[in-house]
């Protein structure tokens, strides 16, 4: 049974996301905007996955990135606009993740304020990265269920300027820098057509990496991933129309546990992706583990799910056409931040 | 007071370490047999590390070499070795670490039987580790006390070749290529006079790394980094003799947990160190934790111990002249083989 709609989520400070916000995305512009902010970040093989998966396989570390995702780039982005338009009040966001600290990061680079708003329930280590960054991280009395409310309030009452994570014409700008990267490094390698693996969470990052490739790498197929238990993007490719989840979804993937797409986000996403596959949580365990011992890297669940999708299904069942060998997979690791307990007990005891 | 020194490692199957095997050291030889069987690892360079340090810093990556330790580099060449003189005897290890994995993936690569004598003690996933390439683990009924004998009968009954985790010219020349490796990396970044931080267990590695660079990098400084509860190494420097201790040291850096160095490689120590300085087991925890969070690399505690000789000290004081500024510094990250639990529980909970 259809759920009904949700409210949107406030743009308090903005304008509402609407249609006409399409047209702000510049991706040109903010390549050359953000260029010497962000990491170009390392294109990564291994012979092991290689084998293990029967394809070519390549990592966008962008957990290597700056503040350890890619939301850095759309961050500075958005701040860097502001900052052109002569718009130099203090930032604000709604995260209690990597938007939130690449948030924080832009703007003490910028020597803008900025203020994130988190659920009490936030990880402490994520509070202290805000807080590290410089920026005030609003804790005390915020939950799940108002902190739209205080976020719009705070924008109202203190004159900030709200960055939305992902349905912002200026975030997706940037989030679209990751797919200029990949057709560079990919073309210097002498791939042409490859199957580029991009996680789903609010869809910033596949809808910035969509236009990107569209115009670099127009031989490129991109798939999305999302978490089994928050396939929102993929029920909404399936049925044609943007569907929200009724309550936010359990999984492993906290980055990726979206009720739904963002409204701009969507409207690239049906226009310029195919399809969207899922992966469960122990895919996800087992993608982490391997990233770990093969390629020593710490990859956050969020991030592994592309190389769970691959490992899932290594004869290319579920991704589709990989059987016909030849096939080179660009599996994007979306960011790397979490703690050594969490990876472990996801991980759990392995001999 | 000193201790009685404890008897020597047998070498099985081989002629006794002594003065006379450094003629056998090659180092070019090595450089040109084992290139393209190993990873050239990366020279990564972080801005916080920088920050912290007050130097600029290099992270010489070997946690990314092939089986995870710069431990492939020495084993391919002492297998390749073998192989050039005729010799297509099974390998030998004594290793219940790096060594033993880097043993088996080398011989699986060359077509050559593998046996590895591991204590039962030795963690499962290190003998799954040995196990999954190819090669025969053994660990029933051995013990830390008689894995020696063990090792010498499985060299005299089964007729194999065994190969010394650290006190062995040939292993000691792949080490080297360590030393190759980074003098040509920091030379293309116009550094000539770094101070280069190599973990000393055995001291195989920093034997290796000391006698590349006085030949390519030769306004070098190199300083040994050795875990508080085992420094052998220093006190041998301090005595001017090969320092045994008494029992085998507890540290978290179980790859440095040797009670001496090699003869072979306590020779070129001797000749060639100056200083071996100490890190403390929190010492070492904070940097697996600043290499996770910031650089987001899985390196193990034995291969952190030059990053924490570097954090425990950022004015210099324990490295000596870093305080005069403008300092150029390599830490050697000498492996990445560890577990999720273990590094979870080394670096607690943090906030």
């Amino acid at each position: 049974m259809p759920q009904p709609p949700l409210p949107a989520l406030p743009y308090p400070g903005s304008v509402p996301a609407s249609a006409s916000r399409a047209s702000e995305i510049d991706l040109e512009a903010a390549r050359r905007r953000i260029e010497g902010r962000v990491r170009r970040t390392p294109l990564a093989h291994s012979r092991l996955l290689d084998a293990r998966a029967g394809a070519r396989v390549w990592l966008k570390a962008e957990n290597l990135q700056r503040a350890g995702s890619f939301k850095a780039r759309g961050a500075f982005n958005a701040a860097l606009v502001g900052l052109e338009q002569g718009d130099r009040r203090g930032l604000l966001a709604l995260s209690s993740g990597n938007h939130g600290q690449a948030l924080a990061l832009a703007a003490a680079e910028l020597g803008l304020a900025a203020t994130v708003v988190m659920p009490a329930s936030a990880s402490p280590v994520k509070v202290a990265a805000v807080r590290g960054y410089g920026a005030e991280a609003i804790t005390e009395g915020v939950t799940q269920e108002n902190r739209e409310q205080v976020t719009a309030r705070l924008a109202e009452e203190r004159g900030l300027r709200f960055i939305h994570p992902h349905d912002d014409p200026h975030v997706i700008s940037g989030q679209a820098t990751v797919g200029f990267e990949l057709a560079e490094q990919l073309e210097s390698r002498g791939v042409a057509e490859p199957l580029v693996l991009v996680p789903v969470g609010g869809g910033g990052l596949i809808s910035g990496v969509l236009l990107a490739l569209l115009r670099a790498l127009p031989r490129a197929r991109v798939l999305g991933v999302e978490p089994e238990a928050g396939n929102d993007g993929q029920l909404s490719l399936q049925q044609g129309r943007r569907v929200s989840l009724p309550a936010p979804p359990q999984t492993v993937a906290d980055g990726a546990a979206t009720m739904r797409l963002g409204e701009l986000c969507w409207e690239l996403i049906r226009e310029h992706l195919e399809r969207i596959v899922t992966v469960s949580d122990p895919e996800v365990a087992e993608a982490c583990w391997w990233l770990w011992s093969r390629c020593k890297l710490v990859v956050e669940p969020t991030g592994a799910m592309t190389v769970a999708a691959l490992l899932a299904e290594p004869g290319g069942g579920r991704l589709g056409g990989l059987e016909r060998g030849g096939a080179e997979v660009v599996c994007v690791l979306s960011g790397g931040n979490c703690l050594p307990q969490q990876l472990a007990s996801l991980i759990g005891p392995r001999a």
